[in-house]
């Protein structure tokens, strides 16, 4: 595949830093706060209902959760939940946004080697202001040719993305942790696309299927890009 | 200015459809959802100066009024609040998202005609997900060659666009309805604005200084494009 693509996507959350182990932190920190009304595995189950709920008409992101850990609240405690936890509950939310970005082992020297010999963009799917935050602080910005926030990882958007970076689809190369985002609507196109697990996945994320696919390749470690690609 | 511009850009909420009103009527439910605690003109005031606060964490959107509003809420009741009024709170909120889009006057008329002749983009601030929902709803999408939703409208972000679109600045137009956003860092760059102001301007978005530059125009209505650009 090397001889073909000119393009290399990257998600960036879980694939580039670390992003699902601050919600799992949040949320461990919602359900401490409920535990008089609720014990912590229903409290998450609960909060999971309505963050999927709430995907239609508000999207991903820390904004989003926090109205959602609201909405969660107000149904887990039967409204009797204490105002002041309305509060901390916000304060969840934006400590979450204030943390510094960690990146992941080797991600940089991945970068910097292979945007010598190609075109690198980077494709996140969430709310811009977050993410456009978070490029800033992972001193990143500078490897990437351009950068595409989407507001969905369905196959229209990355059909629109490939049009607009003006490549063929088995010229272009996804890589990311997520099957359901970065992978399956990206193999459908006919483009390429490499799975670097995470370590937590989000319950919405996780998809059974094993995936079998010419134009499809595992890794473990993101270091590993190097001795395919180059 | 007519033989040179080659890009137009047009910026969405108030400028192509109607977006301040909405924000005044939920600040009015806001308000009346408040009355027992204090006066609506001192709700409102105490409501921006959360806004305002928020902006650099949160950022612009419907998500970020809905959490100023509960934190607004809570201050101006003094955690007296009842935990219904944060449920109604969350849904004045959800209902403006999920309001039609009105076009303003002539809106259609005048990007099919242009269309003819430059190429148009739309270029708004703004949350992504209720960007994007707005403009299928407006069903505009098909006039514009690229969108592009910024998190913020200054200067640099409008530079970054130009370079994007592969025009030089005396070659961009940009229409708007904001001084602050639309007008003076386009200005600053080289490029032209157009001012076609909209009934209601949002406090934060206030300028008051009167604006003379060769690149600069004003008009009162969306249609006398059609008489400067063609």
């Amino acid at each position: 595949m090397k001889e073909q693509i000119k393009v290399i996507a990257f998600d960036a959350d879980d694939t580039l830093w670390e992003n699902e182990t601050y919600f799992r932190n949040s949320e461990e920190k919602f359900a401490m706060l409920l535990s008089d009304f609720m014990p912590p595995h229903d409290v998450n189950r609960a909060l999971l209902r309505v963050e999927i709920s709430n995907i239609p008409s508000l999207g991903y992101g820390v904004k989003s959760f926090i109205i959602s850990m609201i909405e969660a609240a107000m149904e887990i405690s039967d409204g009797r939940l204490h105002t002041d936890d309305i509060q901390r509950i916000i304060q969840i939310g934006k400590d979450q946004l204030a943390k510094p970005v960690h990146l992941i082992d080797g991600v940089q020297e991945v970068l910097n080697r292979l945007q010598r010999k190609y075109r690198l963009v980077m494709a996140t799917k969430g709310d811009l202001k977050e993410q456009e935050s978070k490029l800033i602080k992972s001193g990143l910005e500078a490897y990437f040719h351009h950068i595409e926030i989407l507001s969905e990882k369905k196959e229209a958007n990355y059909k629109k993305l490939i049009s607009h970076l003006d490549v063929k689809p088995d010229q272009f190369l996804m890589i990311g942790n997520s099957l359901k985002s970065d992978i399956i609507p990206v193999l459908e196109l006919g483009a390429y696309a490499v799975h670097v697990p995470f370590h937590t996945t989000w319950e919405y994320e996780k998809v059974e299927s094993k995936i079998e696919h010419e134009k499809f390749s595992h890794i473990e470690d993101i270091k590993e890009l190097l001795e395919i690609l180059l």
